[in-house]
């Protein structure tokens, strides 16, 4: 089969891989119903992170279960099932305690960007739909495994409750998802830091009371101003630079949380600046596998569309330029059709 | 009157000192049942702070009001009171968000270690008790005006819960504290990190389970060895130096909260490693007006006896010699007759 690698910043190629196959007892092997690149791919894709070597790219994925290993108990093939970026057995201490993106058996998934996949520990990964989902909801259930789950538990992180105030900062796919996220926990008001008109309107339609399009001190400036100099109850940072953590803490009122979702690069905090401002954080990569079930039923009830965040679609063959278009902010988010 | 001011490091004055006055409307003066020194007042008194102008020490007390401003309404002279170290109106948003400590309005207490002293914004900060208390209570009842209510802040914001494992790093004041608000909330394993046999005894009075006296690396072994490698639910950082932070991230599970109420004194957290640990932090001074009605209950109807950490009792007129005791860890916390 062809497949997706990352031999260095800017240089993806789809090439020929081996087809994944049955490892260990504990693994799956899916056939994509579709993929995506995700915005934390951007930053090899960028050189924000070294490549050392070349990278099998692809973490997020939804499809058709084709082979289970010999220990596999929860799922068989022809299942359509749905699996956190994170691979985790579930049942370890930190797995039952909600973060089964830190699982004691933790792997980050890789490949997806492929028609087949590998899925080590199947059993504490996956889960199955009842039956085949219909076609139109791929995108949604793809959404699920990544993008919508980081948005989710950055709010989840945030605490958001109802009639609370939320401020999400970044308006890449997460911190749409976010919104979303904030609606569906009632939230009263949500604020979110956007200059990109497609990505305004995207955000007022999953639930965006305020859009502030206003950067640095004068979004913060405007920020004070909507909550009456309060500030937020909530804030999802949602992109993972110093600057935007800066933005983040800045609009948050004391005694609030900061869900942040986006792999911090170059951010540092003072202990003492974060004393004084008395503002709770809670991040780390999201445990997605916590929110799976609840979040597919939201999706195959139709009561949520997080995968309107796909506004461009690419045959998998086309996947650099998947890249590219979300490098240069011309995609909020790539679906690959396999 | 007599009151104590601090020039400079180590430079401790017991000095006559203006009789404090109502200066506003909003005020109140108490005549102090007691007095204390507290563990933030070694900070400048080690030169960890600078000491630009002399200053007037003490910010916990609790005693008889003699007198109030004219827009002053729930507290009367005769009263018996105590307030927190950190002036609020109790009425601002900050407040009534349960972050009195952050309060629109808020001024930190100063003066305290005098016979009398000046209470800004009265109705705000002050909570009477119903009758006067009897006089073995006084320094339990003093001890909520500051290092329980910080203590207790610690556990609220780290979130511990009915059979969780918590684990207390800094076995000061404020630390043992912490043991006693765990033990209050109904902890299933309080863990404290004491290398001090006083302390150690103390801890296991007030409800510690477990003791672990190594330090550093062999400090985070023994308790990963105690949690059978999965870490606390949740942590009392009670020092605020690097090192015990280190300490605090390395001992925390996946999930977690780390209550943390030492003032930050040079440290700095990396933004990745927080995210990876996936710990949840929230700290700052400690909002002990949400808490003052509860723990003056505990208190008066003899359920807690946070005055037994008070290991040391001098005149207010030995003030000095109080600090120079807790310096060098001769004494747990100073308590000043007044």
């Amino acid at each position: 089969m062809f497949g997706t690698m990352l031999y260095g910043p800017g240089d993806v190629r789809f090439e020929e891989r081996p087809e994944p196959k049955i490892e260990k007892p504990t693994d799956a092997v899916i056939k994509l119903s579709a993929s995506c690149v995700c915005g934390s791919d951007l930053w090899p894709y960028r050189g924000a992170n070294e490549v050392t070597a070349p990278l099998a790219m692809g973490h997020e994925y939804c499809g058709v279960v084709v082979e289970v290993g010999s220990d596999v108990k929860t799922v068989r093939p022809g299942q359509f099932v749905v699996g956190s970026f994170v691979i985790s057995d579930n049942t370890c201490p930190h797995c039952r305690f909600g973060f089964q993106s830190s699982c004691e058996q933790r792997e980050f998934m890789i490949g997806a960007q492929s028609p087949y996949a590998r899925v080590p520990l199947a059993d504490g990964t996956l889960v199955a739909t009842e039956s085949q989902p219909e076609e139109d909801l791929i995108p949604s259930l793809l959404a699920v495994s990544d993008v919508l789950g980081t948005g989710w538990y950055a709010a989840d992180a945030a605490r958001v409750q109802p009639g609370s105030t939320v401020v999400v900062v970044g308006d890449g796919a997460v911190g749409l998802m976010g919104v979303l996220a904030a609606k569906q926990m009632e939230a009263g008001r949500i604020i979110i830091m956007s200059r990109h008109k497609t990505r305004q309107d995207l955000a007022l339609e999953y639930g965006a009371t305020d859009i502030v399009s206003e950067r640095g001190e004068e979004g913060i400036a405007r920020i004070k101003q909507l909550t009456k100099k309060v500030g937020a109850d909530s804030v999802l940072e949602c992109v993972g630079t110093q600057e935007s953590m800066n933005q983040a803490l800045q609009v948050a009122r004391p005694g609030s949380m900061i869900g942040y979702v986006g792999v911090p690069h170059g951010v540092q905090f003072d202990g003492q600046s974060l004393f004084f401002a008395q503002v709770g954080m809670l991040g780390g990569p999201a445990p997605v596998r916590r929110f799976l079930p609840h979040l597919m039923d939201l999706v195959l009830t139709r009561k949520i569309n997080p995968g309107k965040v796909f506004d461009l679609t690419l045959p998998l063959a086309d996947v650099a330029e998947g890249y590219k278009a979300m490098d240069e902010r011309r995609a909020i988010k790539t679906m690959l059709r396999v």
